[in-house]
């Protein structure tokens, strides 16, 4: 395990100054380059705290770019994945500014967005409830693996706020416009057998087997080429607002780059040898 | 009931100057904010007439921003929602100028683009054909709930026209784009069923049942914050032809707006007070 | 048959200097109007080599705007539909500087993007591998027909490539945003019952039967107006990243010129004499 920064367990010494304190969240990155963020504050139910936000960013910090990082793995410890909006902050907030508010919003993004297009793929485990931002932190994962316990829920309309948190870009394109209309307008609760039928989870698993599954889906993508990976990622992403045109420049553009990567090389190397390849989905899974 | 405007029922005397006489539909708004527009030329099929246009626009003249409103219910009487275009007027406006067809169809859309936008939930309930013209009118809807006698179809291509009133837009955005491609190409008509599973029909209800489960549930819709709806639903509407960037705008803008909304405020101070939320689909259908 | 350019049959004589030498494909336009181009080096699986890319442009430019062909169908025979690219090609040209890689997209897409609109309906029928690039040319189809044999595979990331030939832009647009990442970053291959599934393939055949319901399928939409085929799949085609101002401006120039064809004023003097229509599907599947 190469880094730690456990927000969750007992206090430690010597702290590095450039290292970010983790006060609701655990983060590690272990020696195959699984990064795990987890949401550690379960007797709250892992809310958007401002604590929350500041570990969000200082993860987004340190995965982002970092070729340590094959995967990352979203989790929350407890019933909830996350259940979102702290709904006290806002009523200690009540008397603030719209504007503060709207500040607050583009602040989140300036992670959240970093987050969404972040350059390793990003599997969220929701063991439990999913709701407001919390259904937006597992949509802006690329797989959401989810148990028996999960529930998911665009609960904003219940206190009279539309969704936020990218929850109006990201849904949509998962589930449709019509699926995506009744659970924004309804803000019902949906169990893991419906969000699965609707698309939004990949994989479901019974709670206890939940994070074991995670962890081994993480350690197969973890053969894949990280620049393929993150580059496919971006422009799938922005693929529904892109022209035919738009896709084809950052095609064309970015596997120019690709051919050059060794990863590339390598593998067309042993395709040519008839070595086994580097990463192979179909053998694995036998 | 605070409007009725019955354009089927028996001639009446005194019509304000300001009130448009309905011809080929009958509109109310009752008295708990649900608004019901219903196509009433069963004879005929409720095309799509210079009438019914006519009707159309009022209502949407009526609807948007009225504060009295908090849901839109589009119904058709006997066994068509719409039947769409209507050919005979085709027929007699067959020597008229492209330009003409060209401007016939920006006039519709100046209340058709409004009534995608409307600022309430629209439920359209559909115990019919919704062939063409009247498959376009189901999908500005938000919902669609529809009996066994359902059936709907882009027709268009039939009589080699291309989709028009919008269902090139809203089309796939529901189903995706190869199962659009089957219904604009072929233009093979589709039962309830098929249109469920493709995620076109929201509810299935016995043709007996269907405007008692369409008024139940648009009881249930009007509970919710009718600004919050409003802003939710034009958002999404956009949401797929939008950019991240695009999208956190509309959210961080309205969001800074929600929050200024007494039914926010309210909800807020319930959550805290533990009281009975103001809108709680998960508990109402308990 | 009015045309034959046979490219895996005995050499020909005589050849018309115009004609392009088909070499890695068959091409042929039969008397009703079914155009198919069939890929046929079935001992290398139909791969992506500069000769097919040859004779995708040569029936591009024969087939596009070419009043002769109502129905266009890609196939491939033997075991694949098409493997893709050309990984000895790569190898061959593993020190190539990446401003040719990049060239060299752009080049397909001059053909590619042209395929993707082309003014008929595109039938591919799948009766074995369809793996990259060969993923590519289905989907670029409006509809795929496919058999127990067939298997869709987005392979690139198998060798560190980004999906390329198209498939960021037409793959999410027909699974959604969740199947899309799942199949572009594990690079896992799906038979056919998954990919009619996820709405990649609209019917399933036996292998033995597969041709057969194509051309009956074909046989059905040639009696369509091209020019509204032609048109609706145009504006279909770049529906998710345009918006509504953007379609109805489409529309309503498009349908101007369609009430103008000769095809939409015969399909209304039949509907006003009570004839038989020209292309009703509901009544041909009976």
């Amino acid at each position: 395990m190469r880094f730690l920064h456990n927000g969750c367990g007992p206090d430690r010494e010597g702290e590095d100054a450039m290292t970010h304190q983790y006060k609701s969240a655990r983060f590690d990155i272990d020696g195959d380059g699984i990064a795990r963020f987890t949401m550690c504050k379960p007797e709250i139910l892992n809310p958007l705290t401002d604590d929350l936000r500041d570990d969000f960013e200082a993860m987004v910090n340190t995965v982002e770019g970092n070729p340590d990082v094959k995967v990352l793995i979203l989790a929350g410890e407890g019933r909830a994945f996350s259940a979102g909006g702290n709904v006290k902050g806002m009523a200690e907030r009540k008397d603030a500014q719209a504007a503060q508010a709207r500040t607050r919003l583009y602040d989140a993004h300036n992670w959240l967005q970093r987050l969404y297009n972040i350059d390793c793929p990003v599997i969220a485990a929701v063991d439990g409830l999913a709701y407001g931002g919390g259904f937006a932190f597992a949509l802006v994962a690329d797989f959401i693996f989810a148990s028996e316990k999960a529930r998911f829920c665009s609960v904003f309309g219940r206190i009279g706020l539309m969704p936020d948190l990218g929850v109006l870009y990201t849904l949509p394109r998962v589930v449709g416009m019509a699926a995506a209309k009744d659970l924004m307008f309804t803000c019902r609760s949906i169990d893991v057998e419906e969000a699965k039928a609707l698309g939004i989870v990949h994989q479901i698993h019974r709670s206890e087997t939940l994070m074991g599954a995670v962890d081994d889906f993480a350690a197969r993508l973890a053969h894949s080429s990280k620049d393929a990976i993150a580059i496919t990622k971006r422009t799938v992403n922005g693929a529904f607002e892109s022209t035919y045109g738009d896709v084809v420049d950052a095609e064309a553009n970015g596997q120019a780059v690709m051919f050059t990567t060794p990863f590339h090389k390598e593998a067309v190397r042993r395709f040519m040898a008839k070595e086994p390849s580097l990463y192979d989905w179909d053998r694995m899974t036998k």
